[in-house]
């Protein structure tokens, strides 16, 4: 039986140019990079150029990178990096576990519903503040639905407010043009098997000046943000994946001509969240129950 | 010019034998191991064969072994996950900073001292026991002397005061037998990269019926105590990695000859803690300071 594999939003394989990046890594480049011989400076060298091409994927800084163990992993050191110590947190009724949960650990949160696009309003999000609010946290694109949120508006809002804004980006990155400087967010959580680089690897960006609380306590790597032997190779190889991404963004194209298809030839198949702005790799179809195809 | 990496306790190699089954899976073993369709299902089922591996290496039940990040995590896991929420904590002077920073950011821990043989003594162990105590942290084997801590000892003594027992066991796994059952430890972390497995994985052994309060929140993964999606690949390495060192634990008579080597031809070079078990792999000697070799 032949198989297709649909399922990229839950994780990507690793694509052959990303293997052809890590493959070598993974045999050559063993040395601990927080050591000051040859094999360690060696690794540190090829680190640093792994963050610099992950910088360049979200137009971030490149001292603005911390390299972690994924995507929940980055969310979880924003959320209580920032909020850990107390206050309130905002965030939406669609984020993905790995931030509805941490958020719902802290003592005070407000889940701000989302309406049947799929879309928050920002309105919303103003109406939710408070006066011990201090961080935002919203999803970029939606992983079911792939839907959009308005970061930038959001991002206004919060820089009015003085509340730190986090952005789940997961499913954004690497599928959509990311720009935090533009945008305006301050934490940008991205994980690198979302978008062909390997699972246990992934980055938050952390604007400068931002005093996260670590989550892991140890080493003093990462300019002690993340401690933990750094796994050079899983970063060479999430560089290559952005740096590859960053020049061949998915096509919308594809995804219109899929649905087309779908529609015009099922009865009673309609496309969710069809007028909205939506990750050009991402399809949601509903079918009438009793549906044969 | 030829260069010789001898810095192990730091760092080691993806072996090739470790390469031989990590290659296949980083390939072709993609699916998220969550997921109910065949491609999950490959990943989930070559996951549990890891996790059997791994439980093997440290005569430990297949479900107590909680996959994570590496030694970082999994020593943050046992010391949060026991001591977050109040408690005093006894751990020793020589630990590595992912144990020692992780119980200097609770509320009470007591540091004991060791002697001049880098071995910690029970009885201190024994007098720092307090009423609020509910956990004590002790390393296997130190990462600088090799030296190994007097583990069943201790382990017969916080058994006594109903009090869990942490083990870091990141320097001796894969280099000494260890048994967790037989130790009658509660909880015991390991870290891949410390023994032919790639960087970025790591396990905690988790006693049945102990409850951590998780470090990450997020998905349902590992029976909800360690959210994000299963790194299979890197499982699957590390598994790979135990059964090896299973079948084929450094051998300490190299050891003895090269210091032997080194002291006959050295004048004043001196090995240090000479008369006190070490792991097979470690040496650590020390020379005049204006020795010309």
């Amino acid at each position: 039986m032949q198989r297709f594999y649909f399922d990229h939003n839950a994780t990507t394989p690793v694509s052959a140019a990303v293997l052809d990046a890590w493959l070598p890594a993974l045999r050559d480049v063993y040395g601990n990079a927080s050591s000051i011989h040859h094999f360690g400076q060696v690794a540190k060298q090829q680190f640093e150029a792994a963050r610099r091409r992950v910088a360049a994927l979200l137009n971030a800084p490149e001292r603005g990178i911390v390299f972690t163990s994924g995507g929940t992993e980055s969310n979880n050191l924003a959320i209580f990096g920032v909020a850990g110590a107390g206050g309130h947190v905002i965030t939406t009724s669609i984020e993905h576990p790995a931030v509805l949960n941490p958020c719902c650990a802290l003592q005070a949160v407000t889940k701000v519903a989302v309406g049947s696009t799929g879309v928050v309003d920002p309105v919303d999000i103003r109406k939710a503040l408070r006066p011990d609010t201090v961080l935002i946290s919203v999803m970029h694109a939606n992983n079911e639905l792939g839907t959009l949120q308005p970061i930038a508006e959001i991002s206004r809002i919060a820089k009015e407010a003085g509340v730190l804004f986090h952005v789940d980006g997961v499913q954004a990155a690497g599928k959509i043009p990311v720009d935090v400087t533009a945008l305006g967010v301050d934490l940008y959580s991205i994980s690198g098997h979302k978008f062909y680089a390997p699972k246990g690897i992934g980055a938050l960006f952390v604007r400068q000046g931002i005093r996260l609380r670590p989550l892991l306590f140890g080493g003093r790597q990462e300019h002690e943000r993340r401690p933990g032997t750094e796994n050079v190779p899983a970063a060479i190889a999430l560089g290559r994946a952005a740096e590859i991404a960053r020049a061949n963004m998915p096509d919308a194209a594809l995804r219109d001509r899929l649905e087309q298809a779908v529609v015009d030839r099922i009865p009673d198949a309609h496309i969710n969240a069809p007028g909205t702005a939506r990750t050009p790799n991402t399809t949601n179809i509903r079918f009438r129950k009793s549906q044969r195809i």
